[in-house]
């Protein structure tokens, strides 16, 4: 595809010869000859210089180079919808296999695929161009929206509710049990019935392996437009806001609820029963135990605002240091002691 | 279903109107007519006064309120069986799917349910009342008790055990391969064969997609009525004391032992070949690399004793005021130094 | 089988009676008459005097011992080897199983062995000896080698490609979308294609449920004979060098590289876009946030140095108490001052 036509599709400014021809898109240190690559991470600044590819995507704010280059305010969607231009993603057989158990009375929408050796149970409700690749199992009393994605081995719990264009990626399991027991007096604990439901709202995408329980009463809620990295824990009863951003191995406990667009970093982990503000950061590896104020920015462990956390972290690496100079300044005041007492 | 029948039911003390007709058990921020509801933690108290709940069960020593309310000791198990006199718990259909593959010779008990696609391997038995969910698979020689419930994609590897009434959440895995390799002079690894079994105790419940690895000696062992949440990873040779407690995304490296009743927080990880005493405590994400001693409550990464690190990490946040004031000391004892000097 | 012929078969030096006859090899604790047991972690030495063991497996500067012994300069080899003498590992039945799914034009290697309800999307080419347990899931256009296994529950996305040898536990999923969206003007995402491949190379060993994602562009790798623990996440376009071993719930994030035989405690974790020096080791529940350099060793969150790290630890349990030196401290030297003003 010649530039000046990925220039056109993508929206971007075009610098340079219009009649490149663009094979594919590619990262900046891969790309070589007939590829289109781009620079979004300031990172990566120096690689314009010495990058092979036939011509970049670049910020405004970019400085100038020599290859042919699409100029835009947001080279990151760029790249987004250049690569669209030049993929076929995979896509699930059409049709609904023949080896898929499907309970009678399943209402399928139009143009449903169902991969082999799914289940179906009871009840369940599958809108309009959603596909369930083979070997995904929906509970009985499952009510998914219209083009939605279940990858392979996706579980889907009894009376949970999938919405549209949700993707779950392979593995997750919306909707196990709540890790809800009452402790009895000899010590032990009684399971205690999880009764509610897990609804994932319209346009959530979530990452293999992750888990969404169910709750006791009430439901666990991921709002529109929420992203979920691998191997996340949400439990019984949270919620998580709109457009929450939630990278790998984070741990929710039960009934915390994220407010709207709170980003939180990998493997940061929250206690049970807080509130967490708007547009709250919480940086990887935190723990937050108490309610977080909208667009706070928490770190560590005990979470702490971040600015303090910067300089406490640094200050960390002192402290040995500090407690020889304390050690000598003690010493020194017992010799000024004496000096004055003589 | 009339509160007083209720209060019979799950042993409470009535105060108030006995004919008040519930409907349903829900939490208390959800709860409104018609509605039972219960709080147990204390952090809840203020919502007593605002529920619209038709009637609370509240412990013995809770303020007193307007609402119908049932009066307990334990508030929360009160709450587990109210939950159950409105609640039909989803069961998997009698009897064992036409689909599901099932080895020669394998042993079934009475009244065994068995879902779609499930594999049996060779050598299998299974106790009376006990429910496969569709996608089990059981290797060759695994032997599970009567009344467990395997949910969808549980795994169960070849020669394990699993005991009576005990819950496998979806995508538990029992018996994978330790993680055990012997480091050649070539700087590679040579596998070593992972020849021990995983023994799950009775009453145990796994939550989904954790973890438990069989050893290259030895059982590791899962104790009755230990309770492990999502996401957990249980090392080679590890075993879990009875009763333990162990919330989401925990990770127990090789051959350490939990004595009984130990309770972890979530996120926390622990060392290989350590003993941790009965009745222990180890809070979220700490970093257990020692023995813990009976009874001890321990906390952060590395783990100190929980007083302690109270203490220390309240006193983190002040180390940048801390290095400005030795600072600050150290000038005014050179001036002294010098006055005194003169 | 008699000791001598044990010690001829796994290169050992024998000492005591050569015609004890073992049946079994067991852990130190566990072992009993009949039993080979070993010892090559120093914290077990003490064992050496109480163990029922017949023989034991010794390095040559281990202590001298009465029970018939043999010694070699790796007893952890040893014992790996004396384990297969007595270890007959379970091996899924041969044969393609009749309700697998292959789709027309799947390549097949000599003697492969594939497991119920498989599934094998078109394009696949399968190495010969290889074995997929039931319920394996191969996207389209994936190519395993030669003698490798493939778990139940395993799922290879699209395009994928795995090596020789390699062995992926139950629950893995290879290839599945990197968590990569581009945020939009409205504080959404959109999302970006992932084009990417995961290219698994020869030897590699993975833990049950650890996620290993694709890339929007260029590939996500695991190197030749490197070892991943379970519930570990490999973040898009992350490479894990050679020999590289990887305790289980580290977290790679996207983009960032290990080079050779570098060493990851549990639950470590790693920012995007570093590069990780050749033999590095990370310790357990670090955070990873910079460049490390070859054959550092780094502890902590943010990972400094581990030699500071260790002082530092040590160090912040005396925190509480420093603080209340300096605050004598400031005390005396007001009095001091006071003093010398007089």
């Amino acid at each position: 595809m010649k530039l000046s036509k990925i220039a056109l599709k993508i929206d971007c400014r075009m610098i340079g010869d219009p009649d490149v021809e663009i094979f594919r898109v590619a990262g900046i240190d891969e790309a070589g000859f007939g590829d289109l690559t781009f620079v979004s991470n300031r990172k990566y600044i120096s690689h314009i210089k010495t990058t092979k590819a036939s011509a970049i995507i670049l910020g405004e704010d970019m400085p100038s180079v020599d290859v042919p280059n699409l100029r835009t305010s947001d080279p990151y969607m760029a790249f987004a919808r250049a690569l669209e231009l030049f993929f076929e993603p995979h896509q699930l057989e059409s049709g609904i296999h023949s080896t898929a158990v499907i309970a009678d009375g399943v209402e399928l929408g139009a143009t449903v695929r169902i991969g082999a050796y799914s289940v179906i149970g009871k009840g369940c409700k599958i809108g309009k161009s959603t596909a369930l690749y083979p070997h995904v199992v929906l509970y009985p009393g499952v009510i998914v929206g219209n083009d939605a994605v279940l990858h392979s081995n996706v579980i889907v719990r009894e009376d949970c509710r999938i919405g549209n264009r949700v993707v779950l990626q392979n593995g997750v399991i919306i909707g196990g049990d709540g890790f809800g027991f009452a402790p009895t007096k000899d010590g032990g604990f009684y399971k205690i019935c999880q009764t509610g439901r897990v609804l994932i709202e319209d346009d959530v995408e979530i990452g293999a392996n992750t888990t969404v329980d169910r709750a006791a009463v009430g439901d666990t809620v991921i709002r529109h437009g929420a992203k979920l990295d691998n191997l996340v824990q949400v439990g019984h009863g949270a919620q998580v806001g709109e457009d929450c951003v939630l990278a790998a191995q984070v741990g929710l406990a039960g009934s915390t609820r994220l407010g709207r667009n709170v980003w939180v970093g990998g493997q940061a982990g929250f206690a049970g029963h807080l509130e967490v503000g708007d547009k709250a950061i919480i940086t990887a590896q935190s723990g937050t135990s108490h309610d977080v104020p909208t667009g706070a920015v928490m770190s560590g462990s005990p979470a702490i605002e971040n600015a303090a956390w910067l300089r406490s972290s640094a200050a960390f690496s002192k402290l040995p240091d500090l407690i020889r100079k304390v050690r000598t300044l003690e010493k020194q005041i017992e010799q000024l002691k004496a000096m004055i007492a003589k």
